[in-house]
C-alpha cells in the first residue's frame, strides 16, 4: 500500500465527495473491475488519509449512484453493469416540407460557454484536459519566437502551405487524395460549411439536411436565406435514402450531411450507403456538402472513410476542423472544395481574407512532430468511456420509456423522453439548477423534437456530471408523472429566459 | 567618425547599391538635410569600408534617381525637393446607377502576397518591420505558456473580454464611448463589414459607397448579392454629399463609408461633413457602416474622431481592425454594432462562432502593457515619410499630366494617368517586371477608373521601390506616347493573365 495521498478539497466540495470521485476513477480506469470487491474501509482510510466515517460516507454516496453495492458480512463490490434497459430512438419523422427558421436558442447555448460554473452538457465541447494543449502551446510559443515576421504578415487566402501539407497527408486516412493546393483553411468547420453554401447556392434555394441535425448547419442555411428540407434519419443507418430521393425530386439544390458520427445521433453511415447517397446526388446533379468534423473519433475500429473518398472532387465539398480533436480555441478548420475551388477561394477572401497565421503554423508543427495518432487513440478511448458512463447514468436516472442513442463515435448522445415531457421546459428548469442541455427543437427545421435533447459527453466523468444527470432524470420524471400537455411556448421565449 | 560598418551584400544586389541605400536612409532620416553637402568620397569610403570607385558608383546611382546633385569643385549635395509638379485628381465621376460586379482581379492581388519576390505595391500591406512584432510575439508566447487552458478553449462569440476592454478604452481616442459588452471581435475589418451588411440588408438591396472605394467593401457587397450605388468622391473632402443625397432618394438601404483616410484616396472628411452625412442618413432612415481601419494613422495632428463619435449607436455600425497598426497576421478586427448588437452577434456565431483565442489575448496583453501610443507615433511618421517619398518619385518619373493624391493619413496613394493610358495594361506589364499594382477598375462598380491605379506606401523606402516607380513611370509614358486607345479587354482576362 502506498503512502497516503492527502486530498486537498476545494472549498465547495466536501471531503467524502473527493474520496468518492477518486474511487470512481479507480473503477473507470479498470483498477477495480465490475464484480470485484473494493479494498476494505480500513485500507481506504489509510490510502486517502481520512477518517473511517468519511470513507463510509463516500461508500454511501457511491451506493446511491448505483456504482457499488454492499454485501452483508462481505464488504462493498463494484456493481456489475447490467445491459442498459433503455432502448434507442427509432427513425425520426420530421415535417415533410422545407422551412426557414431563426433560432436564438443556439445563441443562449453559445453564451453558456462563458459561464464555466455551469455543468456544460449543452454545447458539444471537448474538455481541454483531454487535448494536447501543452504540446500545442509549446508549438505556438516556438512559432512566435522563431517566425515573428511570418506570424504577423498577411498570407494567401488559402492559408499557410505548411498546414495544408499536413492536412493533405492526414486526409489519406479518410481515403481522400487531396493535394495541398486543393485545400482552403477556414475558421472552423462552421466557416467551411458557410463558404460551401455560399459557393453552390443562391438565396431562396432549398438544401436537404438530415433531421435532426447540428444546429450550426441550420444556422448557416438560415444566414444564407436558404430553406432547409428536413430528411428523416435513422440512428442505426443515418439519413433515410428513400426520403432523400423524394426530397431530391422537389427542387433541392444541395445536400448537407454528416456521414461519420452524425450530430446529434452519432450514427456512422456504412460505405455502401455513402456510395448510394453519392450516386443519388450525381443522378440529381446536386452537390453534397460533407461535414466530417467527428470522422477522426470512432469509439472502436479504424477511422471510417469520408464520402469524399468515393468522389473525384466533382460532387463532394469536404469540410472538417481540428476543434474536436486538437483545440477549439485555435479555430482552425478546412475545406476540400473539389471543382468548386476557385469560387470557394474567392468566397473565403471576400469574407475574412485568411485565417490568423500563428494558430495555423502551431497546428502544422504539432502534426509534423508526430504524436497526433497516439493522442487520437487516447481521445477515442476517453470519449468512448465517457459516452458509456453517461448512457449508463441516463439508464439509471431517467424514467422508463426514455430512449437514448448508442453513438458509434464522437461525443454527444441524443435522448427522447416519453410523452408529455418537454425538452424546452427541461432546458429552462435545468438552467436554474446550473446545468446546460441542448433541447431538441435546436436540431429541427419546424420546431420538432420537443421531447428530445442532446447531451455533451466530451467532459471527463465526475460526480458533478453524475449529479447533473440525476437532476435531469428527476426533472424529466416529474414532467412525465404530472402528465400535463406541453405548454405553447416557443424557442424565443425560452432563449430570453435562459 | 565611427569604425567602418562592413556591408554584407545579398547575392542579388551589388555593393554600390547597398551603399546608395544607406545614404538614402541618411537622407530620409534627416541625418543630411536637403541643400546640405554629403560627406566627401574619402569619408564615405571609410564609413562603409568600400573602395572609392564603389562610392562614386553609388553617388552616380543617387544622381540618376534625382536624390543628389554634383556641384563642380564643391562636392555632392542633397537635392532640394521642389514642390511636386503633379496635381491632385479632381472629383470622381462614377456611372450614376447601382451595379453588381464580380472582380477576380482582387484574387490575383491577394495571391501576390504569396510571392515575396515581387515589389508589393498592389495590396495595402504594412511592412512587418514597422510593426511591433517582437513585443507581440513575446505576448503570444506568454499567453501560450501561462494560459494553455484558456488558449485552447471555446469562448463566447463576442470574443475575449480582455481584448474588448482594451478596445473600449482605445475607442475613447476616436471620440466613442462604447462599453466592452457592446463590442464584437471579428476576423479583421473585412468580416466586421461583412457581418454589418448581413445585419442590415437583404439580398437584392442597394447600398451606397464612395467611388472609388476599397475593393474589399465591393466584394462584401457582392458576396451578399447586393448592388452597390457608386457616389462621386472628392479627394479633398471625401464622399460628395450632394451626390449622396441624390442616391438616398433612390432606394438605398445602407451607406458604407471610410470617413478617415479613405481607401484609395486617403481623404479625411471634416467633422462638419461627417455630421452632415449622419444627419442625411438619419433623415433617410438608413444605417451607416463606418470603416475606420486607417483612423489611427493620420500623417499629422491628432487622431480624428470617428463618425460613430457623433452617434449614440442608433445609426452607425463602426468597424475597424489591428491589421494596419499591429499585425496583419493575427487577423483581429472588431465592430461596435450599436443597437444592432443582438443580430450582429447572432450573425457572427452563425458565420464563424468566434475568433481564435491566443491572438486576441496577445493583442490585449500588448495593449495593456503600454507602448502602443509610442509605436503609433513612429508608425505615423514612417507612413508620412514613405508616402511623401513615393509621391516625390511619381512626380519625378511619371509623364506630365499624371495626377497623384495627397493623402492625409494611411499608406496608399491614388494615381490618375493621362489619356489614353490604361491601368489594366499597366498592371499586366508591371507584373511581368515583378511589380504589383492595384488597377483602378478594382475600386469601381462599373469598371471605371481604367486610367487610375493605387500604390501601397506601407513599405520602407528602398532602391527596389524607387526602381519600380521608375519602371512604372516608363511603362506609363510609353502608353501615353503611343497614343493608342484602350484595348477592349475586361478584368477577367487580365486576372487570368496575371
Amino acid at each position: 500500500m502506498p503512502t497516503p495521498t492527502p486530498l486537498a478539497p476545494s472549498s465547495d466540495k466536501r471531503l467524502f465527495e473527493h474520496v468518492a470521485d477518486e474511487i470512481t476513477q479507480m473503477i473507470d480506469r479498470g483498477t477495480i473491475l465490475p464484480g470485484q470487491r473494493l479494498p476494505s474501509v480500513r485500507r481506504m482510510r489509510e490510502r486517502f488519509g481520512v477518517s473511517i466515517s468519511t470513507v463510509l460516507e463516500a461508500f454511501r454516496l457511491l451506493e446511491s449512484r448505483g456504482l457499488i453495492v454492499a454485501k452483508p458480512q462481505s464488504g462493498h463490490y463494484v456493481r456489475r453493469r447490467s445491459t442498459p434497459p433503455l432502448k434507442e430512438p427509432s427513425q425520426s419523422q420530421p415535417v415533410d416540407r422545407p422551412g426557414s427558421l431563426d433560432v436564438p436558442l443556439s445563441m443562449a447555448l453559445a453564451n453558456d460557454i462563458g459561464q464555466p460554473a455551469k455543468v456544460q452538457l449543452g454545447p458539444a465541447i471537448p474538455s481541454v484536459d483531454l487535448l494536447p494543449s501543452a504540446a500545442l502551446s509549446r508549438a505556438l510559443a516556438r512559432v512566435a519566437r522563431n517566425q515573428p515576421h511570418r506570424a504577423h504578415s498577411y498570407d494567401v487566402p488559402a492559408g499557410t502551405i505548411e498546414l495544408r501539407r499536413q492536412i493533405s497527408r492526414r486526409m489519406l486516412d479518410a481515403g481522400c487524395t487531396v493535394a495541398p493546393d486543393e485545400l482552403v483553411i477556414t475558421h472552423g468547420c462552421k466557416e467551411a460549411v458557410y463558404l460551401a453554401l455560399q459557393t453552390v447556392t443562391e438565396p431562396g434555394d432549398t438544401v436537404a439536411v438530415e433531421s435532426p441535425t447540428y444546429y450550426g448547419l441550420l444556422e448557416a442555411i438560415h444566414a444564407h436565406r436558404l430553406k432547409a428540407f428536413p430528411v428523416a434519419s435513422n440512428p442505426k443507418e443515418g439519413i433515410c435514402l428513400t426520403a432523400l430521393e423524394q426530397a431530391l425530386t422537389r427542387g433541392v439544390k444541395a445536400i448537407v450531411v454528416i456521414p461519420n458520427f452524425s450530430n446529434p445521433m452519432g450514427t456512422r453511415m456504412s460505405d455502401e450507403r455513402k456510395r448510394r447517397l453519392l450516386q443519388m446526388a450525381i443522378a440529381a446533379g446536386v452537390p453534397v456538402i460533407e461535414d466530417d468534423i467527428y470522422g477522426e473519433l470512432p469509439h472502436d475500429g479504424p477511422r471510417p472513410h469520408a464520402l469524399r473518398a468515393m468522389d473525384d472532387g466533382s460532387h463532394v465539398i469536404y469540410c472538417s476542423s481540428f476543434s474536436k480533436t486538437i483545440s477549439p480555441g485555435l479555430r482552425v478548420g478546412w475545406c476540400a472544395p473539389g471543382k468548386y475551388l476557385p469560387r470557394y477561394l474567392q468566397a473565403k477572401m471576400m469574407l475574412s481574407q485568411m485565417n490568423a497565421v500563428p494558430p495555423q503554423l502551431a497546428i502544422a508543427e504539432y502534426l509534423a512532430n508526430g504524436g497526433f495518432d497516439r493522442h487520437l487513440r487516447r481521445l477515442r478511448s476517453a470519449y468512448r468511456e465517457q459516452t458509456a458512463r453517461m448512457i449508463d447514468a441516463v439508464c439509471r436516472y431517467f424514467p422508463s420509456g426514455t430512449l437514448v442513442s448508442r453513438p458509434a463515435g464522437g461525443h454527444v448522445i441524443w435522448i427522447e423522453l416519453p410523452a408529455p415531457a418537454d425538452a424546452l421546459r427541461l432546458h429552462r428548469e435545468a438552467a436554474a439548477e446550473g446545468i446546460s442541455i441542448a433541447p431538441g427543437p435546436l436540431f429541427a427545421v419546424h420546431g420538432e423534437y420537443r421531447n428530445c435533447f442532446r447531451l455533451n459527453t466530451g467532459l471527463p466523468w465526475s460526480s458533478a456530471i453524475d449529479d447533473a444527470i440525476r437532476t435531469l432524470g428527476q426533472l424529466a420524471a416529474r414532467q412525465v408523472s404530472e402528465g400535463q400537455p406541453m405548454p405553447a411556448e416557443d424557442c424565443g421565449s425560452l432563449a430570453a429566459a435562459s
